[in-house]
């Protein structure tokens, strides 16, 4: 709110409205724009369909949370970023909501890989992401029918560092093999499952995608409008 | 007592009664009640059918300890809580009441998986505290017909942090495989076990859980109650 | 000699004698008595057969020291003691001590498993400390005809702490498995032992546990004579 | 630019033109020239066939960066630089790229084996480079297609340190055993990759390198003189 | 020097003889006599035994130092000492001087075994440096003919302890293996051939250890007349 | 040159010639002399057929650096050096000089061998800056055809300490075996040809040492005499 205020005040405005606030919360939550950042038109293009990969994914598969926004505009450290809010505060997840959460993450490059055929270092982060929760459904939530409700591995604080700094390993090597084997075989479910929805659904990603490059940013009802079969100019109305 | 005194105080009471004590007690041992956190009614359900798992299992598997109150009102970390209290100060246990603490911890996750066919991450510490008592009856009580009365590891402590920071590895591979084999047998005969008690009570389980939803807190009259067959109403009374 | 000056003084006697000493002596080497701590009847018959074992298997196996004492009143962290001293003071110990010493120590957990067909993690440090007997007549004094007069790990005293920290592992796995196996079947050899020495005097152990559950304390004087077939009573006087 | 400025100040110019600009970005992306080192005829010789080597494949193999300077003058720790400049800024790199960047940096070595068929521990830094980049490639941005979008290996960074020390292993053997496999396949295929594309052009090889040898420094539009077959005299003017 | 001229003041002696020296370079070479140490029959017969077994093994065994003295009489941490001295300084050993040590450490054990059937405790240092010596041959000296001229682990020197705190295995666990079992025979062979070497000279080995117990120190020239068929009645004199 | 004049001065000369400057290089190269050091003659011969085999094979071998020195006066920690200094300043080593280095390492050793059909631990740091050279060969500077252009094991500089500790293994157990493999041929085959070389050439390896024993140094020009077959007495003048 206290952004937001700041943000009004050097617009001169009266009032703190809304698309203050929105902007507010962006920064806080997503980091600066940096509109600054001179990227090639190929990264851009590139960017874009990333997003859309994320953002349909997060529209298509069950359990994920709502699509709040997508936008191409540099923020922080990331060339562009797909915002989902839950509908209300949650305390505990669902298997399914952990499986839609990394079918999300993994939309991006399975976008890239559909459109361009290529793979790029930008999906990096979101690859370390989608293996640390699916090491966690079979390590520490039991979720692995195949491993059962066992948890592997042990926290080990060190706490003259105020903070966890390794998991020890309690298991045998054999048990490493299993855990492995699940972790791989839940992110590459997930993969495919990516690819399968985008590709049904592929005019739809290039339809976002372009509005993407064309406008920016979208939010909720914009990418509803455009999954719904209007145009880019129609949705950016 | 101090803080049941501190409780009738501020109720402007003249006499510090039982319920003050009780308030206090569950305070101290539970953390502080947190009414104002919001939950969604899934939440709230599926927090009702967790707690209602463990207090019918602890009710039913030889070797438990009493259960002395089940509630849905968030306490600390925690959504919900089952309170067992043994009837008498203990200073070992047997591999029976290791089992049945096991049990009574996985009766959350089963209920979940009964009910809803789903798993959440709720269940997560559950199952941390059932294979680190499966992990410490075979290596620490010798309490595996398998692996015999040896320990296996050897605790580091590190005196300047005050505390054990890490169990030291001193056997072999192939132990390690073995004690990996029967740390997830006995996990998983236990959950087996609360599953099967749980699907042959499974209207008590729904008749509590629902009170639960209903009066948020029972005590052990309620749920013997419920457990004889009496309907919620009743056993509110 | 000074805690028993001090106790006959609290006596206001005039003389400190030989049970001042005693009771000195039982203070330093186990602890302070608690005879105010509660036990259940089912713990207290359960201390009674794990001494008596311990006491009975002492008595039975080559090798071992005497029995002075035993006791079920529980004494710092132990809720009973056999307690066993050397007729001389000993430098080096023979394989058939180390032997003895195991068996006796895994005596009192064969004692729990013939009479009540039940583990507890009462015999946790018993187990813990047969292991690492077991584990350094095979690493350290060569005492395993299959691994032959060689040691196994090297031992990395931490100057700074002032104390060996860990046993540095200087061999490969597949030693490990031997080294494993020979622990695990000296381990076993004992505890199989102790049983059948128990089985074959079942009589003796459960007057010697029931005399024990009677007077609390036994000498061993009393203890010869319950083993000599006198009853309890007659232990007693 | 206060480089520049430095420079020119030295050479008593009254203008900072472009070639003192160009120096002065040399010395801080190179380090600063050794022209001092004496070196043999022989070294003198491997190092331009070894920086030949870089900058022919480096204009041959598709997504490399383009080519901006050779030199066989010694700078900072290195005998001789390839120095190649992105024709704009990039975020984020693909697949192609990276194997591009391996196929450059083996290059060198490459041109050695081929012209005097030894290898020399000059090449020590770009193998070291190449295998981190293959690592990377399959560990941390998911571009193994055996492998998948799968991270591996948890960076353990020590904040009192200022700097991520050591990458945590937390996969198992088998999975080890996959990524040295893949690691050494991505190399191997670049190693060969640049082995190729420098024997087919072999005589463009050598004259590069004879010029080198002959000028001691090559920029873009001298290489493509000699890549498109002038005589390196004519290229010198 | 010093401790013999002390020793011969306390003597009021007017010189220092080469008996002060004598007895101060023992003391100095291992530790003090401890002759109020009181020993068991047993533990005596043994000791003269074990020390027995290194005395005739290193006159038997070709490539070991003289033996200078034995004795029974407790000093430091020793049950008894058998003391070598080069014949003069030397720099550097030959595998037949390192096979000839360890031969002459394990000749204590294998008297034992022959005379009493039993193994003790006492031999656990003997073993500990037996299996060192082994390793060391292996893995720092190149002496195994299977393992070749390489040497295995690298010392960590952690320079701010001033001390060498452990070896950092860098081989294959199927090197380990290799290792182990060089090591294992190497003790293994010379084990045997101790054993042998004493059961050829019983009788012998039996008058130097019941000359032990009668008159507690034997110097070199003792030795020699026992090992030469004389009683202990003339040794003595 | 400053230690030069040193020596000079010690001898009252006026100026300081070739002969201070060279005693002063080995001074600081090699550390100081120390010829009162006693040794038998046994150790005598064995180190002068020790330096006389790194002598002949350095100068057998190709690709090794030239024999300036070698010398049976203890200098330092060393019983004898082999003093070899190359021809000019080098900055990169071909594969060729790493085997001709560790070659002439093991030359040492191979004399030993053969003319006293003995090993001595006076090789051990030969064989283990061998072993180092090969793993560097292997692991660093991608030398084996086996492994090809892949570095393995991850340097850890600890930057508190101010410099390298330990390399960090980043390979599956797998590929050590495959390391191990590779750095044992090289050894071994480097073992087999300085075995060799010494075999073919056994009678200068004899004039050599010889000489040595009779005037203990011999400098590169006395060195190409004896190989040239002059006999010892002829090189001295």
């Amino acid at each position: 709110v206290n952004e937001g205020a700041l943000l009004a005040a050097r617009k001169n405005k009266d009032k703190v409205d809304m698309s203050d606030l929105e902007s507010a919360k962006d920064k806080v939550m997503m980091g600066a724009e940096r509109r600054s950042m001179v990227m090639t038109d190929e990264e851009k293009r590139n960017t874009a369909y990333h997003e859309a990969g994320h953002a349909l994914v997060a529209r298509l598969v069950p359990g994920a949370d709502p699509v709040h926004k997508v936008t191409i505009i540099p923020r922080g450290r990331a060339l562009g970023v797909t915002q989902q809010i839950p509908e209300s505060d949650k305390y505990t997840y669902s298997k399914e909501n952990m499986l839609a959460r990394i079918t999300v993450l993994l939309g991006g490059r399975a976008s890239e890989e559909l459109i361009f055929d290529q793979m790029t270092t930008g999906a990096g982060n979101d690859i370390e992401r989608s293996t640390e929760l699916a090491r966690k459904m079979i390590c520490e939530w039991g979720m692995s029918d195949k491993l059962g409700p066992v948890t592997f591995g042990k926290k080990e604080e060190q706490i003259f560092l105020g903070r966890e700094i390794s998991q020890h390993r309690d298991y045998s090597e054999a048990t490493a093999v299993e855990i492995d084997s699940e972790v791989r075989r839940v992110v590459n479910e997930c993969h495919d499952e990516a690819r399968r929805l985008l590709q049904e659904n592929i005019e739809t990603l290039k339809r976002i995608a372009e509005t993407l490059l064309d406008i920016e940013v979208l939010n909720a009802e914009q990418l509803d409008e455009i999954i719904d079969g209007k145009s880019p100019k129609e949705a950016k109305e």
